[in-house]
């Protein structure tokens, strides 16, 4: 084992509905078997054009009391849209948990680097289903194996800051599971379970910046090829014990 | 910016009380100026002396009931010990805030990878204070300028499995600070704080696995040398609003 880069595939032009996301990167990077592509959240709702224009929002009643006077109403109207459940709000601040199941700031919907003013870009509906669908692509054109990841910056109980997690995966291990294996004294590594598609998301993120445009990076030296996806990272409420 | 690579630093010894940590890596790696030297927590611990027998514990009535006749109860009184406040508990298993204030499973204490069958092993003391003490042996011994971060695996809410976290930083950006600046479209980023350094860590505990005794990583190629500690990632619980 002797390592592994997280490289950025730079050049990317500012991204549209509709753009060829695959072929934008295959025309950047040489892919090769085992290597994982992360891209940023934004690149793929961008593309899959999950992108919505203030002015068509209608702001009810709550949203603007949530607005509480400090943000756009008609933004946290999205986010309650996107919502199916406000985990914690502290006006205009709101976490909550998406559709997918994720918990974080404002459903995942997030103005900056948005492509028009008066526009927020929302999370893909699936991002289980955009990675499935940018790894097939990139396969037909490069008949390179590779696993994909979608990444989003997401804040967490007890920690500053953000880190970025992977919120969609297609034919990557994103949760090594060693339940039963031993340690080299012997001992029973009891729900030994480590996130490596959030640990690769976040390699990825350091190359990312947030005002470089670079949403893309490719991992390569790393043995994680597999058949999971980014729903195998959301825990059930039920067995969450750090909740 | 090409990027970044994560190197293990293979064939160090199995590591006791007293060991030269810094030489054992300057004899199997050469260092440049702005690489971070990522250790594994417990690399750090053993060689601190931070390992406790469980035959010299006497538990109290507290701890023989959170063991709930699941777990040892001497292992239970020293996670009690190295506790300030129980956050979560489904006995015998506690999440708890340390004496450094992270949260945490048994307040970092674990038996997995202890050198001795009946002992545990605890936090460093000052996790920072560990950091800077490696980072300047480093400095002695080769004349690199590199950050140091100490590393240990933490489980968090809504994600599944656990993700490495800066537990211990000297001269690393852990948290880059956006606030205020824009993005391309002008868009001010507000409140943007990457975990830098808890990004870092993910990406080393890639090369460590958790069976393989690989607990040292050097990052090269990241610009992020800088002037924090890991305490800089503990947030106040009152300004935690995913708390």
């Amino acid at each position: 084992m002797s390592g592994f880069s997280v490289t950025p595939v730079e050049g990317l032009p500012e991204l549209r509905e509709g753009d060829d996301l695959a072929g934008l990167i295959v025309e950047r990077t040489e892919l090769e078997d085992g290597d994982v592509v992360v891209v940023a959240q934004k690149a793929v709702s961008k593309v899959e054009g999950r992108v919505v224009a203030l002015a068509g929002i209608e702001p009810s009643e709550q949203a603007v009391e949530l607005a509480a006077g400090l943000a756009d109403p008609r933004r946290i109207q999205v986010i309650l849209d996107e919502s199916t459940e406000l985990v914690r709000v502290r006006p205009p601040l709101l976490i909550a948990r998406t559709k997918h199941g994720f918990v974080c700031g404002s459903a995942g919907v997030d103005a900056s680097n948005a492509p028009e003013p008066e526009t927020v870009v929302l999370l893909p509906l699936d991002s289980d289903a955009s990675a499935a669908r940018l790894r097939e692509e990139l396969r037909e054109r490069t008949g390179a194996n590779v696993g994909v990841i979608v990444t989003d910056s997401f804040g967490r109980p007890w920690r500053a800051g953000t880190t970025d997690v992977a919120i969609g995966a297609a034919g990557v291990e994103v949760l090594r599971i060693l339940d039963g294996e031993r340690d080299p004294a012997g001992y029973e590594l009891h729900a030994t379970r480590m996130a490596l598609g959030d640990e690769i998301a976040g390699a990825a993120q350091l190359v990312f910046g947030k005002l470089d445009r670079v949403p893309v990076a490719v991992i390569r030296g790393l043995d994680v090829l597999g058949d999971m996806q980014g729903a195998d990272l959301v825990i059930p409420p039920e067995t969450d014990l750090f909740r």
